[in-house]
């Protein structure tokens, strides 16, 4: 029996979670998520609103042509048909149909005030909407999953009305209906009574959709299973608007390991600490380290008393084997990388470091004396890779040497600031000393830096910097601060992240755009 | 009848929550904390582990003398004597005996293995040591509460010795017993089975002490007193180690306003919004946005669609009154963004808009035309409020006028990076030429920038630069991209964030260092 299709892991971050505030993701970003979270395994990934916004129907369209999916379907969502026009012929959802998605996930008002004062029509109408438009894009060969918008709320204003949404989106061909807690006022003793009510009095199949404003998302969502829910809808690092969203991994995790329910593919979770990283690189919120599961202190111990007692049975001390979520316990602080997983991440990467424990404790040792100084590599694999070959070969790859660098950013009343770089280096014995300009100060020195190399070796002219984050470390100590910058160079086939940290941004800039073109040149010259 | 000494709230954040990775709290901060949460009227605050160590055993003097407390009974925090000696003659109960503290919060081993694994005595003994010490604490005067560590486990391994420790304490005369969730793997239904089961089998007041390792802290601390705890312990802002404990406030407004208990003194939860953000003032971990009741994001609508709405029936959309536990309803404003939430965003910061439809129009447009240029106002409240008081008044404010800025960062072989920046501009009728240096382009720009205007304003010499965040809008496209930048300042008081855009990342800075600038001098010279 396939247990992983028989229940519905259903990501909502890149549409609700993005409701976050100061979340925002272009369509890049988008695409990297997605195809992060289907490497958890999560069977749905709600894209966005096509249609409501250029960005949304663009994700959609490269998706077709970008995403190659393997676990995950895509969905689409929007809103039912406007009132008082066939479903055929509101654009909106023309927009839903001709998506591309699979799956299209319609969000319905459930609440009757909602009816009266958002959409300003009548329940009857409302009925006729979700009846109309579930039919249309079922005629049409998609899956149908119902949004019931405030259900709880809706339930207790009007139980009789709100039962009557699910029932007619049901009857229509929804294969799921999810009861979305919208204000996340609720708690787990009430979700559980209302979606036993739900499932014996609609027999349909339900979701659950919650918010964490009690401090309960999680909770609730558990709460719904026992009760019969066989859909959870969630966001990767609980994103989403006000307190975010059920944190997906979280409940994952309490369903795998605590209610010995299969709904991920085998082998799956333990993707889920280093998939959390990964995306939060994305959002560029810095992953909380006090997260469920995978947070870096999720399994951290202060050192001392139980030390002993936990090298006895480490059991005794945590709740379950970090290892099955990909984490690690941690006696010091800091301790962030262990032995398996930089095996593991040494195998991903064509290194197999198996029969060669002194090598995999020499890079273990390296990776966390440098995390402890701000760099990260869960994002940054070429980075790694590099520190990889270097501790196998004995030598870090090095194609040319710089002897100085400086760039200067300079604007005047009503001029666009404009940024020049001069880079002093030797490459195949010939040294250069070479002028880049730029939009902004890295730009420049990436210019001049390719410009230099490029004369001993054509093909960087291939390469672009085609993505740049910042992050910066301690906060709260502006001046103090480690700045720690993410860099991703393509060569036009594929593209590669590198990292550099620093107490000078441009400091940091450059050690990453180094790194970005010594790995580009190393995969043409070995 | 007295529903405050009724029903425990017990504050543990100067004991557990200190336990937090990266958390170190003086002497002076453990009073200034202990004053806030007396504060919040919580009944009970554990000090510490007096005689452990030198800090906590000199809290509890110092809080004799300094803390005149209005709400709370101070909790000293110690374990029972040690195997095979008479509590009186225990040094470490001598001091909590000694400490002045009218409670004690005795901790003893529930679980058969860690009895003897850790404390490596027998089972018998275990139970005289908990007889013993509560027998004594209480002979000498002290209220006496029993935390059972790794209770839950402890029953799940061997029930029937758990339930004979607690008989034990509650028969030596202990008024509580605890059940600690230590591990913090518990789920909400277990919870409730076994304290049901522990009072129907003991007769004892039990209390909850949870951890947040399965994301249900707060669910579980629910779930024990719906199944008759009356005691609840936890932290402010859920600090502890791992993932934290239970969140205390989150646990009290579900507790009063959802539940129907009055847990606190009358009216004092409005004041939990202010405490949180002032305990984490203390503590320097910055207050999780996204924290639920008291966040900055809790109350905070993104969506524009909602807005008209809100303003009909803001209960539509949300699950409580905000006003209940001190925080606000807040708009974002969005490129989604209708005329309504400007209207009601306007008003937030004092400007009354509804009377002139234009002003609205215009500034809904230009919010619009600046968030396609890039530019965010919803984590920017200072740079929108800017926006609004130029269309109001006319004029931008300004209190500086920039003639040009130049910033130079260079590096040689080995050597560190520097920054150096020139500002030249006029502030109150006189030019100023001056040079800052810095470990990036941005400190070193705001610190030339801050003492060239600190001549003509010398308040601006308690600003400072707190936070700095970057993002490349556009992304795919690394030369052409947008960079927004976000800056919070803060003047020791409070802080604001203003936003900056430009295809130069220095040029994107020097907008928002000028805009928090403004805004901190607008503030203080209207």
């Amino acid at each position: 029996m396939d247990l992983h299709g028989a229940f519905h892991v259903y990501d909502t971050t890149l549409r609700d979670g993005a409701q976050q505030e100061g979340l925002n993701l272009s369509v890049a970003d988008k695409l990297t998520i997605a195809k992060q979270l289907d490497g958890l395994g999560v069977g749905y990934i709600e894209g966005g609103w096509p249609g409501a916004n250029p960005k949304d129907t663009e994700f959609f369209r490269r998706a077709q042509e970008e995403l190659d999916l393997q676990h995950a379907r895509l969905a689409a969502f929007g809103a039912t048909r406007r009132a008082g026009v066939r479903a055929a012929d509101d654009p909106l959802v023309a927009a839903l149909r001709d998506s591309g998605a699979g799956v299209v996930t319609l969000v319905a008002k459930s609440h009757d005030r909602h009816v009266e004062l958002a959409l300003r029509t009548t329940l009857e109408e409302n009925l006729a909407m979700v009846r109309d438009t579930v039919t249309h894009l079922r005629e049409e060969g998609q899956t149908v999953f119902l949004d019931a918008e405030h259900f709880f709320d809706g339930y207790q204003a009007n139980r009789a009305y709100a039962l009557e949404v699910l029932r007619t989106a049901a009857e229509a061909g929804a294969e799921v209906v999810a009861l979305c807690d919208t204000n996340g006022g609720m708690l787990p003793d009430w979700v559980s009574d209302v979606v036993l009510d739900v499932i014996d009095t609609t027999g349909a199949r339900v979701g659950i959709h919650a918010h964490n404003d009690s401090g309960c998302a999680v909770a609730n969502s558990l709460a719904a299973v026992n009760a019969g829910a066989t859909h959870v809808q969630g966001c990767i690092n609980g994103y989403g608007e006000r307190t975010g969203n059920a944190d997906l991994v979280t409940v994952v995790a309490n369903l795998e390991l605590k209610l010995d329910r299969s709904v991920l593919p085998q082998g799956l979770l333990r993707e889920a600490t280093r998939i959390a990283h990964a995306v939060a690189e994305v959002t560029n919120f810095p992953p909380a380290s006090r997260q469920p599961y995978v947070g870096t202190s999720a399994f951290a111990h202060k050192a001392g008393l139980h030390a002993s007692a936990i090298k006895v049975d480490p059991n005794l001390y945590q709740h379950m084997d970090p290892l099955d979520i990909g984490n690690d316990m941690r006696l010091l602080v800091s301790d962030m990388a262990g032995r398996a997983s930089i095996e593991l991440k040494g195998r991903e990467l064509g290194f197999d470091l198996s029969h060669d424990r002194e090598l995999v404790t020499r890079v273990t040792d390296r990776v966390k004396e440098l995390e402890q100084r701000g760099y990260t590599f869960e994002a940054a694999d070429a980075s790694f890779e590099l520190l990889l070959a270097e501790e196998v070969e004995g030598t870090r790859p090095s194609y040319f040497d710089v002897e100085s660098w400086r760039v200067i950013t300079e604007t005047r009343t009503g001029g666009e600031a404009i940024s020049e770089a001069t880079v002093k280096l030797k490459a195949e014995g010939v040294r250069y000393v070479v002028t880049g300009e730029g939009n902004g100060p890295v730009n420049a020195l990436d210019a001049a830096l390719r410009e230099a190399i490029g004369q001993a070796f054509p093909e960087v002219a291939k390469f672009e910097l085609i993505d740049y984050k910042v992050r910066i470390l301690d906060q709260g100590h502006g001046t103090d601060a480690i700045t720690r910058v993410l860099i991703e160079t393509s060569d036009g086939q594929s593209s590669w992240v590198t990292v550099g940290v620093g107490a000078n941004v441009i400091e940091a800039s450059w050690g990453a755009l180094v790194d970005g073109l010594t790995f580009g040149l190393r995969r043409q010259h070995g």
